[in-house]
């Protein structure tokens, strides 16, 4: 069974975060959640459980916190960054993040991100290859990345696309990618898109 | 300022409510989502915080408890129901929910069902109108019911929807009823849809 990490912290957009994590486990992907933590929760001294305030106000509970994935930081078969500004300004400016980035990349495993989790490729450094994120952060990735303005780009291992309204197809290409055609075909239809949906 | 409840309960589809309560809040609608108990969480006698566990095991920590809503129970411009086989069969079992429906209708008050939420139709007892639902529910409700495949389905303050693949026109549409085109025009443009996504 292929394994997946999914980042959260406070401030991520709730609806990409859920349809990638739901979706994914709909094609049998086992899903982990973890939580970066901005400094700011008073988590990591007091251990007690935090609740991620997603960017609408929901509050979901994260399965783990990142430092324990980082002490076996590959173990996935794929890490997904999901965006929100807060969020992904916690994410992308964590140097936690910035190196398991690379590390699955270098790897050869699956790097997703959405929305204004591409910000994560520029801190992390990732070499000039095509891309695509949030309108709003645009500007901030056209002058060291190959911008595209499709829903969905595949990179090599680098599964980037735009916002909420891309995050059905973003997850079905990772689970394509994944699992096959097969799986993705099986888990889109139960899901009940409108008839010319395109994707 | 319009606001909205939706409901949450062990085993909710999480994309169905996580869509629902963020794209309202985009349209600057005030949502609070309400816990409703199948018995079994321990809940009411501990009066400790529970966060419901998803369909696909995302945890959520609800606003209130449901029985909080009854005691002012049409203080809500919009009820919304969301799906999950688990969580609709609790939901559409539960006497105050039933009761919540009609009351919600009686008012002239908006309701949005989706996916098996449809099921809180039926067992509120609803007269005979156009509705739809996710397909595995179809045989229970096409006896009573005026059973249609559209993706969203508006009988007078009876909105209903199919699963995940039509949770945002879905949302859009209330936003549409309870704030008006424009507003469903500018929350939906910043979501970045596929060009031809046909809604």
């Amino acid at each position: 069974m292929p394994s997946a990490i999914i980042l959260i912290a406070d401030g991520t957009e709730e609806m990409e975060f859920t349809i990638a994590y739901d979706t994914l486990v709909r094609a049998g992907i086992k899903v982990t959640s973890a939580f970066v933590d901005d400094g700011s929760s008073g988590m990591k001294s007091t251990g007690a459980v935090h609740a991620a305030k997603g960017s609408r106000g929901i509050n979901i509970v994260p399965d783990i916190y990142f430092e324990s994935a980082l002490t076996d930081p590959i173990s996935y078969d794929l890490l997904v960054v999901p965006g929100g500004a807060k969020g992904a300004d916690t994410m992308s400016k964590h140097l936690g993040v910035q190196e398991l980035v690379k590390k699955y990349l270098d790897a050869g495993k699956y790097v997703g991100m959405i929305c204004a989790g591409i910000l994560a490729a520029l801190s992390a450094g990732l070499p000039n290859q095509p891309l695509t994120s949030h309108p709003s952060v645009r500007s901030q990735l056209e002058k060291d990345f190959d911008y595209k303005e499709d829903p969905v780009v595949v990179s090599g291992h680098l599964v980037t696309s735009r916002g909420p309204g891309t995050a059905f197809p973003f997850a079905l290409t990772l689970i394509e990618l994944l699992c096959g055609k097969d799986q993705r075909n099986e888990v889109q239809r139960p899901m009940v898109f409108p008839p010319d949906t395109p994707w």
